[in-house]
């Protein structure tokens, strides 16, 4: 299919260039009857508009991109239909990409093939440094989710997070308000990553406000956050002496809390009679496992909202850029049958 | 951000652009001493190949998209990954939409934005017919996903499915296996779409082989194959009087056996005691319910290579078009707790 431009249809419609863009833009005082003559030749030809030759003429292209480390998460996908939707808001349209947590790929997204054709990226970061992502920001609009070990007063992006300390906190305090004293983590990266290290700091506040001593043979570390390391790491732990198994545990992401049922399925210990579990994500598939899981609901409307808002304000200022923000976004603990028991009907 | 073009490069370098354009293509038979000479004003202005403008120059952009109804849906989120993966081996970029199964957007991926930018679609649809959808792939690389009404003799466009007949057939015929006899179906669509009437179609085969009546009262209507409806139907089943109630149930996807799950455990049902539940789609989440799921798996990765592969083909011989084809990728059973019961260890 050769590429039909814009010169092709004005010298089949007999009119300017310019004309037949008026046309193809949409722009106002076109008559009729030209608009319809000029369409004619737009469908003779079968020609399409551009969208890269779009951002070449206004210098945006109405595209943003969303990457993330993984579609295949669940927390992942319901965030990236809320980023979809609030950029529909404001007539941006999403590309979303998976980055697999690829440090490469995470910034050939924001430098490569994407920012000749996009307005924007928004993107979650796995293992890209901010020493590495530090000059993308610097030249193009980025709006960057998820914790990082950032200092306030040298910001190099924007970033748009929840409260991972107080999440993680709020969780492990519910897990000792249930009279339980032996509180597992898992969700100990071998990587140090700033989730992992922050949900630990919460998990040993809340220790430590409960009167409760921190045992590092109950936080066995992960390699991910998915629902394999879940299970391995759960395993573990239910191998532990009694005296020492945990009666309680709190997982860094539903995934790991789902392997963690599943382990403790398979040993014959009852949840949460013998283990209570809780998460972080609030993802559907915590609400419909069984039992249904307790879990850290971050704010996705919020997060996607902000994100979207901050990247169209950055896109706009891009040739006067005002100085990187933080954005914290709410959360909430749902408390479900994995802590509390009994049966509960879902609405 | 200034667009900065090969122009602008060959100007601050001192030669041509078809010289520049030779560079930044990697083309053979350019000094190493112009190269870098060259490559220095690439970096000084900052300029970045289009991949828009690469496809008006070769007529290739090297983007795909795949287009899918919803990213929240594991099945599709874990096809992606595949598809990217077979992509990845013949040096094409996937970028991924999600239409929500609305037609008039899975249009739109096919002949808006997407095609000036893109050499080809794989589209995943759930709502626009290929009465619709025919024009499309006969002017622009399309392959469709999923199982159509087409009849052979009059292909409109290139299809990757599963035996779906086939597969509905074997997970209601192990269900008849257990000796179940009042066995459910839940995914009958209000919307009578192809896959819901091709998997009711292979439940009433596997009954009628089985010797057993079809009873409509056991195959309620769904208006989504999402885990929500899962639960909605299983609990109108699971409140028919007893001698009607089933005792087992084929669901026509993995999130609708979920909720059928979650709806047992409301109504204090065991599995697969009272009821053995089946699913289709060999998910993740599926594997680690508990009780873990018996599920149709289709084959993720021959799906995605065979769909790679004829969108591939299809944009080699854009000029000169083949004959459209069905290509049908395998599936199998497999039998977990929540048929056979037990206690399964996952690998």
């Amino acid at each position: 299919m050769a590429a039909v431009t814009l010169k092709d249809v004005a010298e089949r419609a007999g009119v300017s260039i310019k004309t037949v863009s008026n046309v193809v833009r949409d722009a106002p005082r076109v008559s009729d009857a030209t608009r319809e003559h000029v369409m004619r030749a737009v469908r003779e030809l079968g020609y399409r508009p551009n969208a890269s030759a779009r951002r070449l003429r206004t210098g945006r292209s109405g595209l943003i991109a969303l990457a993330v480390p993984d579609l295949a998460t669940p927390y992942f996908a319901e965030l990236a239909q809320h980023v979809r939707a609030q950029a529909a808001k404001l007539g941006l349209t999403v590309l979303i990409e998976e980055t697999l947590g690829d440090a490469k790929e995470e910034l050939r997204l924001a430098t490569g093939v994407g920012a000749a054709l996009l307005d924007g990226v928004i993107l979650s970061p796995l293992h890209a440094s901010l020493d590495q992502l530090a000059p993308v920001a610097s030249e193009f609009p980025l709006v960057l989710l998820g914790e990082r070990n950032y200092e306030r007063d040298r910001l190099t992006a924007d970033h748009v997070l929840i409260d991972n300390v107080a999440a993680a906190r709020e969780a492990t305090a519910h897990l000792a308000g249930l009279g339980r004293t032996r509180i597992a983590a898992i969700g100990v990266d071998r990587k140090a990553s700033a989730t992992s290290r922050q949900r630990l700091e919460g998990f040993q506040l809340a220790l430590h406000t409960a009167g409760l001593t921190y045992d590092p043979r109950l936080a066995p570390t992960v390699q991910d956050f998915d629902r394999h390391n879940g299970l391995l790491a759960m395993r573990t732990l239910a191998r532990l002496p009694a005296g020492v198994r945990p009666d309680a545990v709190f997982c860094f992401s539903d995934m790991l809390a789902v392997g963690a049922l599943r382990a403790l399925h398979e040993a014959g210990l009852s949840v949460p009679g013998d283990v209570a579990v809780a998460g972080i994500d609030g993802s559907d598939e915590a609400l419909y496992s069984t039992p249904s899981l307790t879990s850290v609901v971050p704010d996705r409307a919020a997060i996607a909202s902000l994100a979207v808002k901050c990247l169209a304000t950055r896109i706009r200022s891009e040739e006067d850029p005002a100085p990187f923000e933080v954005h914290t976004a709410p959360h909430w603990l749902e408390t479900r049958e994995s802590t509390v028991g009994g049966r509960l009907a879902l609405p």
